[in-house]
């Protein structure tokens, strides 16, 4: 371990306790400051009102260091953002608009995690597949194929470890001996649900179980949404295999939309109630409808190939724009921002047309636009922080 | 029979009868020359080329006067354009642009029917329920409610009179005492099939069966196809229940998309061939995922409401009604009668007050009473025809 770096897990550990995730405002702090300072002044009570109510009724009491044994004693590990495990593609989705401008959508200050799979690679290539836990046997069915042919086509199946769908997700990648990922919300120091010990420990042979509550956190309804956000924040696409009308499935597809994520849904027989959320998703149009596998691959391949060009290959940050995206996006310049009306010259595109190009080249992270107008946005450089 | 009336009948049913249908040509000669005189010309093989390789192969034949004794020896008739009866209203689908720029979406030259429903009524507040023959139980108890409840609301409900999904259909609407129309692709001399004898009749009681193919003809494959283009133009919207990757029920689909009508498409598992048409159409964006009749009518409503904006006003007969008068009104069946006592439980609404609702109903003309008790009475029709 490196000169500070222990320090820094420490700080990270106590962040993502203080504060009930998701916190907002923390995330700022830490964003501003870095975890370090962040943590110190969190301590001290010497921060901004926003943060004070989040973290004012844990902020006296520092467990980090208990917690850190805790998971050492499981056979796990805290992953922080400074780690190169830290799966920093999967979780650009946080800087999606509608998740800077959405409080419930904010990146986890760090993950507890136990596993053998590293989330960068494991947040590669990954579905999440979700669906009611009261499920019925046409749903297990289809979504233990649904889980066995995404593994087996190279993709890991993340879902929630429940009964009913998620199991049978989990189960059908494990049978393509393929890799697979558990969100829980609660500790990794239990099983949730317990009947579940065994499938747990079997993910975690070859991927990973993962939480952003540290050891002893017990599981509460309120932690399902938060938790949910992060199988969709995970996963290139989360597909809804069985779902009532209102069901935890439906909140991680809210949540995958919000992320930018392709949510699809799976249609079963319309005298099932528990394929009733499903089709409503498609008739809201939230959802893709899809029947096998290779309709989910397609679609989130579609995704991937249009908004994120895998590393390896020339990655221009403008591959895949439009002409006219382009020109405009090439009209600003690096380091100043403009006014549309100055960047109507250069690109040669119409002003009403610029106005209308430049939300989409933020929706894609390439612009943002500040007090003195739009300005390009960089490649995410060197980390900050202590 | 106004004089010159016969004339132009006989020369529909000549028309109907020299080219095999749809006839691009030969509809263009008789928009352009009417009917009389265009059944002289074609006799007299006086025609554009095209007019002729639509109808040298049966023009020296006239089977009009005996096709016309046939349909009457079944009870049946000719409907033609110039009759009140004729749907036109329906058929101005045939005026889309698709429908005038592909040769396959002709209006029918003119139309052979039996039953006692008069085509213009039927064609005004209709849906098609369609698919697979070889159908599951699944997609039969699918279709029957549909066609159930469709019927209840006072839709006719319009299909193909096949075994499986239309045959269910025909007889949901049946069941509910509602009205229904088969479109068969075959002279109305024998039933097809066979085995929907007594379905067929049935549906002739209150509703119509009907065809653009004359007495004598048989039921082909290339006739289902030109058949199916009928049932779609004659229903607001077309439900596709079941239907196979390759399917009549998906040409039914695309002869509605292309008059500009409402596709539906339900969901069933997709572990069912049967289902896969469904989901194609839905994938494809080709079909709205409906999972029950509620959702139909409000797919076709919606339509009537942005695309076709009916020529008077509004001009539902119970629009003003209060919640009360409207629910004894509708606890009415579409086609039989009904003592006070009977309303009550579909009404939901107390005896005394069925009692009073009644005379009131009656005073707007929309009930009457007679010996049996009282009955729905029908918009005005005032026959005309032979």
């Amino acid at each position: 371990m490196r000169p500070g770096e222990r320090e820094l897990r420490r700080a990270r550990a106590y962040l993502n306790w203080v504060a009930e995730p998701p916190a907002p405002a923390l995330s700022e702090l830490v964003n501003e400051v870095g975890p370090v300072r962040a943590a110190r002044l969190v301590a001290a009570g010497q921060v901004p009102h926003r943060v004070v109510a989040e973290t004012s009724a844990r902020r006296a009491e520092n467990r980090a260091e208990a917690d850190l044994s805790a998971i050492a004693a499981l056979g796990g590990r805290l992953v922080v953002p400074e780690d190169a495990e830290w799966p920093a593609e999967a979780f650009t989705c946080f800087a999606m608009p509608v998740a800077q401008t959405d409080e419930r959508w904010r990146a986890p200050v760090a993950l507890w995690v136990r596993g053998a799979g590293r989330l960068d690679e494991l947040g590669e290539r990954t579905v999440a597949v979700v669906g009611a836990r009261a499920a019925t046997g046409y749903g297990e069915h289809v979504a233990a194929e649904f889980g066995y042919e995404l593994a087996e086509d190279g993709f890991a199946v993340v879902s929630g470890a429940a009964f009913g769908i998620d199991g049978a997700a989990h189960r059908g990648a494990l049978a393509a001996e393929g890799r697979t990922v558990a969100v829980q919300a609660c500790g990794l120091d239990r099983a949730y649900p317990a009947g579940h010990q065994g499938l747990l420990d079997r993910i975690a042979e070859g991927g990973a179980v993962i939480s952003e509550y540290p050891p002893g956190i017990r599981p509460a309804r309120h932690r399902f949404l938060v938790r949910n956000r992060l199988i969709a924040a995970f996963a290139a696409g989360t597909v809804v295999v069985e779902a009532g009308v209102r069901s935890g499935a439906r909140s991680t597809a809210s949540a995958a939309a919000a992320l930018g994520r392709v949510v699809m849904a799976v249609p079963g027989p319309v005298t099932s109630a528990l394929s009733v959320g499903c089709h409503l998703l498609v008739r809201e149009e939230q959802a893709v409808l899809v029947t096998r596998a290779a309709e989910v691959v397609e679609a989130v391949g579609r995704l991937g190939a249009d908004l994120a060009p895998p590393l390896t290959t020339p990655r221009l940050r403008t591959d895949g724009l439009s002409p006219e995206l382009r020109a405009v996006y090439e009209a600003l310049p690096a380091r100043a921002p403009r006014h549309p009306e100055q960047l109507v010259r250069d690109s040669g595109v119409p002003l009403h047309r610029v106005r209308s190009a430049l939300p989409l080249l933020e929706l894609r992270g390439l612009v943002g636009c500040g007090v003195s107008g739009w300005h390009r946005v960089l490649p995410d450089t060197g980390r900050g922080g202590a």
